[in-house]
């Protein structure tokens, strides 16, 4: 474990006074001329064009590059349903992020709760003024639904980072943590903790990947068919996790498996762990207490890694959404397919290289040669199905 | 007339790729430490905060200083019902000029048209992304149900500007051309051309402003008690306006009026012109094209003002609404209330000060101590009536 970074109140603060987004013209105003081309007149003529052939909006405005951080604060990080004005600091880091990292302009949209229909219905309204669309923060199952409704009715990219982001580094972590520990993907048996957003899409890109066995588990235990309190985006992981139909505790999945995903903040007990099989790999995300202790997880893990700076083996979305939405917006593509999100994850793996080792799966979050690679072999994946 | 600005459409089209705006952060993230900060772990500091204080948004965010430009492209310039994509331009412009003029973070939401209802329920939906909306472009009388409607419901600044920005900046205009031509307001006969957006605007405000004898003329003529075919904002003017009760086409209108203020782009005949008060005022706004053409309307006014660049007494909402947005938010105001935007318009008519004549009612779009002048006179105003 490295030092803590140990910052006061005091210092956000500070930081944050008057928030951290400023809107900055390209191009100064500084005369008649200026003002003539920047305004009246001379922007009708781009206006006049884009109404003949709205495709030149793409080229002329700042919208086909702009990427709206949108939540409605339901979610939000570890402090639950905070709403939106609360929650507007967390994206306004987000957009922070998709510049610094993505070189992507951003800006954070966050909407009064309501239900799936009108918070739909007020993206799809505002929606051409953007570029692309991370939903952000947004309450499981609702974030389900609304991401599906906004994916079939724009044509956008739509992702809910949550969701996929997290999974896309989850992914990328898996791939080098069974290189390190001499496993296949498709031998690994994974029990992941949470049935979220994370949780959900967790599962369904590591089953895209080509892993065959994975129990999840929530607050009640296995999800398996014999329950019968699954909404719907429980239900569909009925028929493609569990394949021994287990069922039971978090307990009964653990004995044996090779990989613990953690996505629920609930702890787990040190003797269930030490079930677990030899050679085992535990990625602990809850921040900031790991559903198992880094410490404790050591004892028993080949691998360990976690969602906090202070950790070898950091899981963290920054990895993977700036260079997502990058490659998807470079590549004019509509849609983020799950394919374009497993290339993603194989170019953060790609990138530890020779340095692989158990205390390095995955890189820094820091390190600026992630996000373009992202970016192209995002690219390139949308245009293989496109 | 000075020279007219010549620019080609290859500038223009160039001096738009990509857009006009960028979303810049504040600092830079270079460190762990600065990550720390700015996203998580810190930021939850902030959110948790707000979440137990909402006023606390103002401060930690950029939102409290933010203006949305909201329009759904159905009234835009000259161009008309265009639609959002074809309108992001000018409000990318727009946005420029609030950052240029008023110091003010601005972005540009375009909507999709729909009904009233809907698009009132989209922008309340988003409000707590922004300290401030500003309607742009939107088409009466759509326009003035929306922004009552937002009015109402919101407890941030909101104003159309096509509607009350116009308006503001007319008022500066006759401020001064009545002082130079040794006229009250209150004695001034005024005949105005148009009667969407802008001109009830115009004739609410010059009201306000002690203004009596106001005549409105819409492409059908004189609006007064005995027409059948007036919807509910032409209809309010019955009531406030022709108090000689004249009916018939702007000719009978404008026999010894003393201020034309056109905004229909309707073309006014030499004729008409001709019977208007010795010593007139003429505000021909229509660009590109003014409603009386300039030299014509010199023969017979002692004023002329038009919407160009390339003429003397250049009406142009960017002398009123950066500085009326930075006042009201400087305030902390609620609303922009008629006496908010009448301060205004004695601010901008203030600052000609010594320079006053014919040819010199109104600053240079470009002059930068309007915005802040405007700024003290509306927070001013705002504390008056708080």
């Amino acid at each position: 474990m490295t030092q803590p970074i140990i910052i006061n109140d005091e210092e956000i603060f500070e930081y944050h006074q008057g928030g951290k987004l400023n809107a900055t013209p390209k191009a100064k105003l500084e005369t008649k001329r200026d003002l003539s081309i920047a305004y009246t007149p001379g922007v009708a003529q781009v206006s006049r064009a884009i109404a003949k052939d709205e495709s030149l909006a793409k080229e002329y405005t700042w919208a086909s590059r702009l990427v709206a951080v949108i939540s409605d604060g339901s979610a939000v990080l570890g402090l639950g349903n905070i709403g939106p004005r609360a929650s507007l600091p967390v994206m306004e880091g987000k957009s922070v992020l998709f510049k610094e990292f993505g070189d992507l302009n951003s800006i954070p949209i966050v909407i009064n709760q309501s239900d799936v229909d009108q918070m739909v219905a007020t993206i799809i309204q505002i929606a051409p003024s953007f570029g692309a669309i991370n939903l952000e923060d947004i309450a499981a199952p609702k974030c389900f639904e609304v991401e599906e409704c906004l994916i079939e009715a724009l044509d956008i990219p739509v992702m809910h980072d949550d969701q996929h982001g997290t999974a896309v580094v989850v992914l990328a972590a898996l791939i080098n943590a069974a290189k390190v520990t001499g496993r296949e993907l498709e031998d690994v048996k994974i029990v992941v903790s949470g049935a979220g957003a994370a949780g959900v899409a967790i599962t369904k890109t590591l089953l895209t990947a080509g892993v065959k066995n994975i129990v999840v588990c929530d607050s009640k235990g296995i999800i398996s068919a014999s329950r019968e309190d699954l909404h719907s985006s429980k239900q569909e992981l009925v028929e493609v996790t569990n394949p021994n139909n287990l069922s039971g505790g978090i307990d009964v999945a653990l004995v044996g498996a090779d990989l613990f995903v953690g996505v629920s903040a609930a702890k787990v007990p040190e003797e269930y762990i030490a079930t677990m099989a030899e050679n085992s790999m535990i990625f602990a995300m809850a921040n900031p207490d790991p559903e198992v202790d880094p410490e404790v997880a050591a004892k028993y893990a080949a691998v360990v890694a976690t969602g906090r700076s202070d950790y070898p083996n950091q899981i963290n979305n920054v990895l993977a959404f700036p260079g997502i939405f990058k490659g998807a917006l470079d590549a004019g593509a509509r849609r983020i397919t799950p394919e374009m999100r497993v290339a993603a994850a194989h170019a953060i793996a790609g990138l530890v290289g020779d340095d692989l080792a158990t205390d390095h799966i995955v890189p820094n979050a820091l390190d600026p040669r992630v996000a373009p690679a992202v970016a192209e072999a995002v690219a390139a994946a949308s245009k293989i199905n496109a």
